[in-house]
C-alpha cells in the first residue's frame, strides 16, 4: 500500500514536469510524435495482438462475459484504426496558444485570452485497450500530460501500445513520460490518481455508470464525467411526420448501446393517433419492447404499461417507453425533470416552439429536426472526443481537444500601471 | 441538525425550481429587477445602515479585529456604491443565449453553441455584506439562481439587503426564491450547502484561505475557487528600466492587502546592480521591509535574507521577496514552482522573451511590461466580478459574467438521421 503511494506519487511527479515540456512542444513536434506513435502501432500490430490475446486469455479463464471480451480482443483491423485515430488527431488543428478577443482598455493595457493547456490528465478506463492510443493522442496533441489507467484485465494490451506510444514520443524528442500507464492493476493506485491535487489536474473516467459515480465521489481532483444517457424525441403536434418517423426510427434504432439513442419518446396530444401506428409498427418490427402511458397504449394496444420508474431508466437496449403529452410546456417540463442533461432533439415546424426547445431544455445538447445519435465529437465536427460531460461547468457535451484545454488572460502593455 | 437538513432542502429545491424561471428570463425584466434592488436599496438605506448597526455593536461586543469590522460596517457612501453596482450589472450585455460557431455540417445539420446559465450558485462569504448585493446581481444577469450564505457575523446587515433584492425581483415579477439568503448562522448549513448536488452546481466561496480550502475539501460540488495571490514581476536584463522601477513599485505599493499585489520580485542578474539601488530606495521609502537572497542583498545592504518560505508566502503587507535570476529560464522556472497560477508580469523589451513568458507561464494572468494590479474583472473590461479563480478548469482569473454560464451545443436540422 505504501509502495503504491509511493510509486503513483513518483508517476505524479514525472507527468508535471513533462506537462511543462509538453505545454511548450510546437505543433509540428507533436504531429511528429502522433505520426511515429501510429507507425510503432502498425509495425507493431504483431505484437500487439499477441499482447492482447494473453489478457484475452486470461479474461475468458476469468469468466468475462462475452461483451467485455469483445472490447477487450484487438484484431488487425482495431489496430489499424488505432493508428489512422493517430493520423486523424495529428491534422485536427492545434488548440494550444490561440489568442483570441485581444481589445485595449481605457488604461492602455490590451487584454485578452490565450489557450493553454490543463497540465496533467488522468484517465481511467476499462476493458477497450484502444482507449489508450485515442487518450494518449488527444492528451499530446492538447500539450497535456497523461496518466493512464485502463482496466487490469488489458493490462498486457495496454503495456504493449504504451511501448509503441513511447517510441513514438521519443522519435520526435519529447519525453516519454508525456503518457504514462499506470502498471499496477492494484485497485489503491486508482485512489491515488483522483487524490493527487498537486500533480493532476483533471480525472476523465470513461466506463459503466458505477465506476464513474465511485470515481466522482472519492476524487478530490475535478472530472469531467459522463453519467446517464436518458435523452428524448419530442414530436410537436407541428412536426413534419415524415421527418418525425425518420428521426424517432432512428434514434431509437441506429444503435441500441449507445449513450445518444432514445430512450423516451414524447408525443403531443394532437398528433399521437396519427404518428403513433405508423412509428410503433417499425419500432415493433424490429422487436422493440415499448412501454406507454395510458394515452399512448389506448392508440397502440401492443404497449406494456410505462412506471414511473421507465422515464428514469437508460435502457441501452430495445426498450423504449412513449408517452403523450399536452404540448411543448408538458414536453420540456418532463425533459428537465427525468432527463440527464445529455441530448434531446424537437420534431417541429413551428419556429417559435422550436426556438423555446433550444432555450429551455437543459441538456448538453439541444437539436431540431435531427436524431439525438448525431451527440457524437466526429459528427460535431470536433474530430475526435474523450467523452461525453453530463456536466455544466468546463466542457458540455463532446469533449474533444478544446475541453482538455483552457484559457488564461494575457496582457500586452507598454509600462502602464494602476493609479 | 435535522432541521438544518430539512430548511437546506427546502432552500434548495426552491432554488432549482427558480433556477428554471431565471435560465428563460428576457434581458429587459433581469434589468428591470436589478434597477428596483437598486432602488430599494438606495431608498432603504436608513434602515441598511440601522439592520447593519446591530451587526457591529455585536461584533464589537465579541471581540471582533478592526479591519473585520471595516468590512463589516456599511455607509451611506457603502450603500450608494452597493446600488451603483447593480446598476452597472445592468448595462452589461447579457451572456445568456448568445449564439456561436454555428456551421454546416457534411451530414447537414448546422452545429454551434449556445451560452446558457450554469443554474444554481452557491455563494459563501465572511464579513463584507456588500458581497449579498453584488453576488445577487451578477448571478441574477447570468439568468442563474443564488444560494448566499454570508457570515454570522453579518446576518443582520444581509438579510436587510436581502429583503431589498426581495423586492427588486417581485417588482420584475421575478420569483424570490432566484436569491436566498440562508437565514441561519448554523455551520452545518455550510455543510449542506456544498454537498447538495442535485439543487447546487456550483459553489464559489469568497474569503479567507482558510475558508476556501475547507470549502474545497469538503465540497461534492464543483468549487470555483481563488486560493493564494503570490504575485511576481520579473525585471529582465533587457527592461526599460524607467517602467521597470515603475511596474514593480505600482505592482507592490499601490495596495498591499490584495491578491493582484506582487509578492515576490524577480531580478535578472545583468540589470541587478543597475535596477535594484534605485528600486528599493523607493520600497524603503515607502517602509516595504525587504527580504532578498544573497546576490540582491550583496547589492542592497538594507535587505533582510529570505529563505525558501519567503518564495511560498503571500505577505498580503509591505513585505518583498527580491531574487537575483540568471534570466528568463530561471525567472519562468521560480514561477512556475513557487507561483499560485494568478497573475505574473515580465518587464522587457525583448520580442522573443515577452512571447516566451506569456506562453510558458502557467498562472490565469500573464502579463507584458503592465502591472500584476492591473489583474481584475473591472479593469479587463468583464464589468464586475465575482471572484478570481486559480483552478484550471472553467473559469481562468477574474470570473464576470460568463464564468457563471456555460455553453451546450445546439443542432438545427431538416430532418437528417445518422446513416
Amino acid at each position: 500500500m505504501e509502495d503504491i503511494k509511493q510509486y503513483m506519487k513518483n508517476v505524479g511527479q514525472a507527468a508535471r514536469a513533462a506537462s511543462r515540456i509538453m505545454a511548450q512542444a510546437d505543433t509540428a513536434t507533436k504531429n511528429r510524435a502522433l505520426e511515429a506513435i501510429a507507425a510503432a502501432i502498425l509495425n507493431g500490430s504483431v505484437q500487439l495482438i499477441a499482447a492482447n490475446a494473453k489478457d484475452v486469455v486470461a479474461a475468458k479463464a476469468n469468466g468475462l462475459d462475452a461483451a467485455s471480451i469483445d472490447r477487450l480482443t484487438l484484431t488487425e483491423k482495431t489496430v489499424r484504426s488505432m493508428a489512422e485515430g493517430l493520423l486523424q488527431i495529428a491534422q485536427l488543428a492545434d488548440p494550444i496558444g490561440e489568442i483570441s478577443g485581444m481589445s485595449y482598455r481605457p488604461s492602455g493595457i490590451q487584454v485578452g485570452k490565450m489557450r493553454v493547456p490543463l497540465g496533467v490528465i488522468g484517465i481511467i478506463y476499462e476493458s477497450r485497450p484502444n482507449v489508450t492510443a485515442d487518450a494518449a493522442g488527444l492528451c499530446l496533441k492538447s500539450g497535456n500530460a497523461a496518466i493512464l489507467r485502463g482496466g487490469s484485465e488489458a493490462l498486457h494490451s495496454n503495456q504493449a501500445i504504451a511501448a509503441c506510444v513511447h517510441a513514438g514520443l521519443r522519435a520526435a524528442g519529447l519525453p516519454e513520460t508525456a503518457v504514462q500507464v499506470v502498471n499496477t492493476t492494484d485497485r489503491a493506485a486508482v485512489g491515488e490518481l483522483i487524490t493527487m491535487k498537486d500533480y493532476v489536474d483533471v480525472i476523465v473516467p470513461r466506463g459503466g455508470k458505477s465506476l464513474i459515480a465511485r470515481i466522482s465521489e472519492e476524487a478530490r481532483i475535478p472530472v469531467i464525467k459522463h453519467l446517464d444517457g436518458i435523452c428524448h424525441v419530442y414530436i410537436d403536434d407541428e412536426a413534419d411526420l415524415d421527418k418525425a418517423i425518420r428521426i424517432a426510427d432512428n434514434a431509437k434504432t441506429h444503435r441500441y448501446g449507445v449513450c445518444n439513442a432514445m430512450e423516451t419518446l414524447l408525443v403531443a396530444q394532437g398528433v399521437a393517433a396519427k404518428v403513433l401506428p405508423p412509428l410503433c409498427k417499425i419500432y415493433l418490427e424490429k422487436n422493440v419492447e415499448l412501454r406507454g402511458d395510458a394515452a399512448a397504449r389506448a392508440i397502440v394496444a401492443q404497449m406494456k404499461s410505462a412506471t414511473e420508474e421507465d422515464w428514469r431508466t437508460e435502457y441501452l437496449a430495445p426498450i423504449l417507453a412513449v408517452r403523450v403529452v399536452a404540448g411543448l410546456d408538458e414536453a420540456i417540463e418532463h425533459i428537465n425533470t427525468y432527463g440527464s442533461l445529455h441530448t434531446d432533439s424537437i420534431v417541429t415546424e413551428n419556429y417559435t416552439k422550436a426556438m423555446r426547445f433550444l432555450r429551455e431544455v437543459d441538456s448538453s445538447s439541444v437539436m431540431v429536426n435531427a436524431s439525438t445519435r448525431f451527440a457524437d465529437g466526429f459528427e460535431y465536427g470536433l474530430g475526435a472526443e474523450i467523452g461525453i460531460s453530463t456536466d455544466k461547468i468546463h466542457a458540455r457535451g463532446p469533449v474533444g481537444l478544446e475541453g482538455l484545454t483552457s484559457q488564461k488572460f494575457i496582457v500586452l502593455g507598454g509600462g502602464q500601471v494602476r493609479i
